[in-house]
This record gives C-alpha cells, sequence and structure tokens, in this order.
C-alpha cells in the first residue's frame, strides 16, 4: 500500500477535455480565505484555483479584502459577510458550489469558528481543510464525525500534531495519518520534503515533485486552490489529492528552473500550473 | 444563409488603418458593468474594449469598484453615479460615446434596471448587451421595441432561454434566434462550443475559432469589451459581430497554445488579443 | 528652419551617463495631474517618467487617486493636498524638483485653476504645460507672461485652437505655433500623424518616428511624463522636446511590433521606452 | 585589510540547500517601512525581501498603506499599527522574526521615533538599519550604544553625514566608517558608484557589481529587503552585507542589460534578484 506519483501515474490520473466543456463542466469553486494582514492567502488559493482550472471562482473573504481580491484577480467573483470587517463570519447559503476550500490564511476568531462549524454540519460534498480550518477543526474535535466524507486535510506537521497531538517522527506520523484517515474517512496531504498523500483506503502516496524553493509562504494557499479547483473540476478526492500534490509541485520545480529555488515566489509556482498541466499532457 | 467565419472571411472584414487616424477615428466606448464582488467583469470588458483598439474606453461602475478599475486599468476613465455605492444606477448623458455596452457583472438590482430601461429610450446607435442586461431585458420585453436598431444580444443558452422562452434542441434555439433577430433587427451571438452568430436578415454565421478552455469566468465579458471596440472603430453591427467572436476565439486558442485550456484564464486570452489581429493582418 | 528628428539627430541629442551618475543626476520630477476618474492619466504619465529616467519620481494628486498611485508604482513618492479629494488643489512648496510636469487629467476646477496660476508665478524653471493646464492657461491668458522661459506646451489640435483661436489648416497651425513660440519664448510640440516641435528661435522639428495605434488614450499623457523626467535630467527643453517626442514614437513603434496598431496601449509604449533608448545608444 | 567582492569572493559566501529545508530554515523576515506618500518604499523593501529567499516576509507598516501592499505582494503578510493612520508607531512584540529591517520610507515623526527607541532597547539580532531610521538615529545617538551588535547600516553619504557629523572626502568616509564600525560593532555599508562594506573589524569590502542606471529612487529600499532577508536565513552581519550588495549591483546589472540604465526601475532590478543567485550558484 505504498504507492509513487510519478508523470506517468499522474497522466494516468487526468481528465480529457472535449469540445463541448462548457462553465458548469469546469465547476464552480469557492475558497473562504483570509483575515486582517493575510488577505495574500486568499488571493494566492484563488489565484492557484483560476489557474488549476475551475470554471467559476468564488472567494468568500473579510471586507478588509475586498478591494485588494478585486484588483488582484479580475476572474474572481467576491462575497463578504459579517459585521466584522477583519475576518470572515456568517456565511451566507453555499450550495451552488461544486467544491469549497476552506483555510488560508483564515485566523481563529471565534465568530469564524462558529461559521466553519455550522458550513461543516451542512456541507455533503468533500472539502479542502488547510491551515487555521484544521487547527480550528483540531480545537473542535467534534466536528470531525460531522465533516463531508472524503474530505481533504492539508497539514504541515504541526498542524498535523494539532490535529492527532505529539507524533515522535516521520513513520509515527503516517502511521497516525493512516489511521486518522481512515476513522474519519478523509484524506490526509501531509506536507513535507516528500509529500504524502494518505488516503482512506490506507494507500499512502508518495509525491515525486516539488524542491526546497518551496518552503515558503504562500506555497500552501496555492494547494489548496489547486486542490478545491480539482475537486470542481469532478475530480474524486483520491486522485484529486495525487494529481493536485503532483502539479503543485511540477509548478513548483518549473519556477525554480526559472527563477531559481532562492528568489520563486508561490505566484511564480502558479503561473507555472498551465506548463505544468501541459507537461503531463505532452510528455 | 448559412456561413462560416474563417481566416479568410474574418480577414476580408478587417478595416485598413492609415497614418492620420487620431483619437476620433478608434472611437469613443463605453462599459456599463459591474456591481460589488463582480467589479472584475467591468475590469475584463475594459480591459478586452481596449486591447481590441477602441481610442477611448471608459467604464460606467459602481463606487465600489472605483479604485479597483482606475488601478488595474490606467488606460481607461471611470464614472460613478448613484447614491447606492453597489451598484450602477442614475447614468448620466452619454451622448459622447460612439458605442456603449452594457451587462458584465452588473447584477438586477431594480434601480438598475430603471437606469437601462431609460437609457435604451435615449440611445439610437446599436449597443452591446450581455449577461444581465440581458436578462433585465427577459424581465422587461416592452424594451425590445425601443431598442437601437441592430444592437447586438450575447446570450448563453441559459440567458437566451430568458429572452424567449424554452427551447427544446440547438435546431430550435437557432429557429427562434433567426425570429428574434428578424422581428428586433438586431444580432444575436448565440454562445456556446460553435458560436452562432445570427443577423437580422436571416444569415447565420459559425464561429471556426475557439477552444474548451473558454468555458470560464470572465470569458464573455472579455467578448462584450471586444464587440463594443469594435463598434466604436466605426464597424458594422454584422461586421462588429462576426469579426468580434472570431478575434475571441483566436485570441482564446492562443492563450491556451501559450498556457494551455486547463489553466488559461479570461485576462489570458484578452492580453493575445493583438497577436490574434496580427494573424489576420499578415496571414 | 525646418528639420528632422531622425535616428541620428535623436543620437546626436542623447547625454552620456558616468559611473559616478547618483540619483541628484538623474533629477527629481514632479507631475501634477489627475482628478476623480482621470487618475489612470496620473499614472501613465509618472509612470512614463520612471521609465524615461528621472532619478526620483513624485506625483502630486488628489486624495482619491492616493492608492492607486502606490499600488501601481511603488518608485513614485505621492503627495496630495486640497481639502476637496477628487481635485489637485493647494498646493505645497515645490521648490525641490528639478522638473515640473502639469496636465494629465487634471481638470478645470477652478481652485485647480487657482493653484496651477499660483505656481506658474513662483516658478522659475521651464514647466512641461499639457491637456487640461493648456485649457486653463488658453482661458487664462495673463499667464503667458508669467510662464517660466523654454516651457513646453503639448497641445493636440483643439487644445492648440483653444489656446490661439480657430486656425484654417496646418500651414496656418504652424505659423501661428511659430509666432506663439517667439512670443513667449516657450516650445510647442504640435501632435499629430507627424508632430512638430515648434521652437522660440522659429525653428520646427517634425519627428519622423510614431504610428497611428498611439492615437489612443494615454498616449499624451505618456508624452509628458518623457518631457519632465528629460527637463529633470538637465536636458534644455528644446533638446528634450526634440529627442522626448522621437522616443514617444520609437517607443510607440516597439510597441505596435509587439502587439499591432489595433492592440498596443499606452502602457505598452511606456514599458517599450527602455528599448527606445537602447536602439538609440546601439544604432 | 581590503578587499573585493567579485564572483568568486561572493560565491564563496553563497549557502547550499538541502531538501529538506522548510519555512523555518528560509526565515522569518520583518519589514518596518513606510509612511503616507512613501508606501512604495515599503512595497520594494518588501518585494527585494522575498526575492532573496526569505521563507516568510511580513511588513509593519501604516494604516494608509494595508491595502497598497497586500494588493501588490499577496505574499507578505502585513502588520499595521498606532493610532496615526499615516505613520508605524506602537511596535507590536516582535520576538518571532529572524531578522527586522527598518527605514524605508519611514518618515520621522516622533512616535515612530519613540516606537523604534523600544524595538532597539530590546532588540539582541542583528537589524539593518537603513534611510529614515538612520536619520532617527542620528537624532538620537544614545541608540548606537544599546543597539544589536553587528548590525547593518546603509547609508547614502548625506546620511552618514548625519550620522557621523560633515565627512572633507572619500578617504575621510572610509575612515570614518571604519572608525563608528569598530565603535559601535556594527556593520556600515557605504552607498555610492563604488559601495564599500566596512566591516567592525576593520575590514573594508569594495563591490564590483553595479551602474549608474540604479542611482534612482527605490534602489536602496531594495538593498534592505535583501539584507533582511539574508539575516533572515542566518547569514552572518558581514556575510550578508558583502553578498547582499554583490546581489544587488548583479541584479542591477542584470536589469539594466534587459532595459538599459535610463529606464529600469528598482522593481526591475528586484525581479532580476533570482537570475543573480543563479549566476553565483552556476557560474
Amino acid at each position: 500500500s505504498w504507492f509513487y506519483t510519478d508523470a506517468a501515474a499522474a497522466r494516468a490520473l487526468l481528465q480529457p477535455r472535449t469540445r463541448f466543456s462548457h462553465k458548469g463542466n469546469f465547476g464552480r469553486a469557492l475558497l473562504i480565505a483570509g483575515s486582517y494582514g493575510k488577505i495574500g492567502a486568499a488571493v494566492l488559493s484563488a489565484h492557484a484555483c483560476l489557474r488549476a482550472g475551475a470554471g467559476l471562482t468564488s472567494a468568500l473573504i473579510p471586507q478588509c479584502g475586498y478591494k485588494i481580491m478585486q484588483t488582484a484577480l479580475p476572474e474572481v467573483m467576491v462575497m463578504t459577510a459579517g459585521s466584522n470587517k477583519k475576518i470572515v463570519s456568517d456565511f451566507p447559503p453555499l450550495g451552488a458550489y461544486d467544491a469549497i476550500g476552506v483555510g488560508p490564511g483564515l485566523g481563529k476568531d471565534f465568530k469564524t469558528a462558529k461559521a466553519l462549524g455550522g458550513l461543516i454540519e451542512k456541507m455533503i460534498s468533500p472539502m479542502v481543510i488547510d491551515a487555521d480550518a484544521i487547527n480550528l477543526t483540531a480545537e473542535n474535535q467534534a466536528w470531525l464525525a460531522k465533516l463531508p466524507r472524503q474530505s481533504i486535510f492539508t497539514p504541515h506537521p504541526k498542524e498535523f500534531e494539532r490535529l492527532v497531538g505529539p507524533v515522535a517522527n516521520d513513520y509515527e506520523r503516517l502511521a497516525r495519518a493512516k489511521e486518522f484517515a481512515q476513522r474519519y474517512q478523509c484524506v490526509i496531504v501531509l506536507k513535507g520534503a516528500y509529500t504524502a498523500v494518505v488516503l482512506w483506503n490506507g494507500e499512502v502516496h508518495f509525491n515525486t515533485t516539488g524542491n526546497p524553493g518551496m518552503a515558503k509562504g504562500g506555497s500552501g494557499d496555492a494547494l489548496t486552490g489547486i486542490l478545491t479547483a480539482l475537486l470542481a473540476q469532478e475530480y474524486d478526492s483520491a486522485t484529486a489529492a495525487k494529481l493536485g500534490v503532483y502539479l503543485h509541485g511540477a509548478a513548483g520545480d518549473l519556477a525554480a528552473q526559472h527563477n531559481g529555488m532562492i528568489a520563486m515566489t508561490a505566484t511564480d509556482l502558479i503561473e507555472q500550473l498551465g506548463h505544468a498541466f501541459e507537461q503531463l499532457n505532452h510528455a
């Protein structure tokens, strides 16, 4: 039950496109992200969602991010909700979206927590849960039972420990992730030098792309956007996780080729997503 | 009365440029677009209008879009009007413009509807009517008789049904579009996998450019900007529709060559408009 | 007294650079520009000023343009003044600047007029006077006697007629420009298909660069920025006008090569200024 | 004790990267910068900090810069503090940062001065002190004794004279810099045509990269960002100063190759930092 996602494996996961695609086919994605001073995390995840092929990308962000998001990404529709301008709260009905990603730069305000708890109860289709949404889940473990099956968690090592408690080493981390994925029927993307996608059926897929230049702020936000876009395009969670992690790393490798590992940014990575998809298509 | 707009047909439609062009020649275009959270639609249509060659591009947008538009597109002049900051209403006198495009991201507030109704009564030269301006027209069918002759509607299938009622299949859709175009002496651009330009004289021109990667948010906004720019440059409505739809698709094909169908965005398409024009000029 | 500014003539005007240049050498330029809805004109002129080599570029703009300018051009320092947020008024002391360009998108509010009149009385070194600053001068002809000698006016044909009254044809326009330049000891840049630089000594220099694709909004704003930057770098007014008009056209020609005459924008032109300078240096 | 930092010397200073880098390794950098009208200085320094490889870049800026910074650089986290919207004051606890750079566009308000004085007392690890932070230090010489050892000052000639008093010539400037560096156990980067890095041990390292096109607004802000990023990546101060000054000049040389010395901007330089690093790695 150990696998590697290399180019051949990733290519096999990719959907073909037909001429008669329309916006519905590419799907409607929503990112719930951002808080005062961390609106960039929302921008990066929405940007990655666009570049990973979502048909319509929307963002639910705090009011303090309104002009920022609309200026940065004209393709993204913006909703703001809640009386506090600095955080997201009071989610509107979100039934129109094919996929929801939540967490980048979100903050942990109790109003945000309350709204997220409410969303988790109502959601049926799988979500992508990242960053502060992981941290809030860790603090509200009762949510785990209510979470849509096959949701995807994307913790870095510290976030993972918040979720499951202290972990002694890499080996134990993987074991605990398998346990967690099985118990809650979810996908755990354990981010690290060799990111592991841990499935609810016990499979572990090690990614083969990526480089140290990705160990920078915004890299995880980009991954959340990619995974949400893939879910919106009707990839199942396991495929979305394996393919998304592969593409994220491949785009990072292309960014490193262009600007070097030291200088490359999350935006550079996002701008290479198109070429990462094309490499798979044409190789 | 069935035609195809291929490269040769499109090239024949293109105006030559002379050295003594001045701003007046390229024309004055106005986009009326945007509402809270959908200012990006206004930005995309104005951006496409610039890149499709309008001499002066102005935008009438809600106040909540002021800084966004001025930051994104320094070449565009901005007007805001109305007491509600989130929508466009209370149109100022618009006689100075050679062409007006209305609809992208506009919303359907009753104040917007009232202002649009007033505009339609006053306008003499053809307009481009897209998105929510189509939806509002569908709800105010009395406007149709007052609409400037040879205006261009750009509905996607659902918008078209709002305008004419339920349609059983592609064949009926075309028949109804011909009927509608003839009755109201307008042009219908039926957007889809093979976009059809339906003229008031019964001609149907199928477009030969474009790809599934264009089935994403913002693509239609770009088309509205292109058509408005062509009207401003004194193309007649039929020519503007055929040529504009062709260029939109050709730019989309160039964008797909650069970034792939999955990753390409409406902004990518817009940035390729220059090369799409050049391909026609030089081929 | 008729000349052509071709590549050889322009090259002869260009200053050499020495290693020991410092910010002082490149000079301090100020643009006074913009009003509500026309902040883009201020952005374009400041952008062109940067790209034409000013050491420090500042902008005096209305408060409604503050975030727009600072977001668009981090290299530009911004001042806002006056109680009305939509216009520029109440100029602060401006003695620290080596060159001032005024007019793009400025509007004609009487408070702006009053402030401009005050500036003209105090200024000693030549200014660049464009757009609404020309229109305001036309309405306040008493300013002309007080204007710093060797200032540069950059009227398009209509603005020129506002300044000197109706003109029957191109021949009369040139004659009147020579008269005006001599009387007020200034430079007139008569913008048109073949822009003419008319000097106070009776010389007329016809420019040989440029193309119809430049006949679009923002093109004149860019020229103002270029001329201001050249004055700041201690070019005399006659040289700045001849060289600046040449470079503006050459950059426009490069922009047309890249994006075509139809699609090219003022920003495209500005982004080619570096290559226009390099062409002169290396040809 | 006179050295030259050429490509070979700079290459020897560069750290290798290992696969197991994570955000912690690249370090957490903070820029304290900006004031009303000079937010661009904060943007440029944060941009350079990103491109010089900091793992996480944060900016403490005045409230009037919030949207500007978040729009320009989504990778940067923003903090605003203080009741005056136009300046930075009332620094929050800053213990979480591996390196702090302070000064670009900061202004000299007494509240900013007070906050900076407080920061200097508390800081243990070396800081980068630039622009108005140098000017404020010059006016508060008591800070010098409390400054973290091995901090880096980056004065241009006038700022240096404010710090140490009038200087007759280049020779005296260097002598005084050596004295100052030794007394306060700091690094002085004397900016000029041949920038000199003066260490506390008496060594002087002359830089061999750079060109007159860098003598423009924003160039120094970029250097501050680079130095802060290198400190965050655990370069010691002497190495950071020598390597950072070298890379700054090398990126400027690449920018000049692309856009020419006249047209190149600080942003152009920053965008070449990746290639400057790569040149060292691969040469």
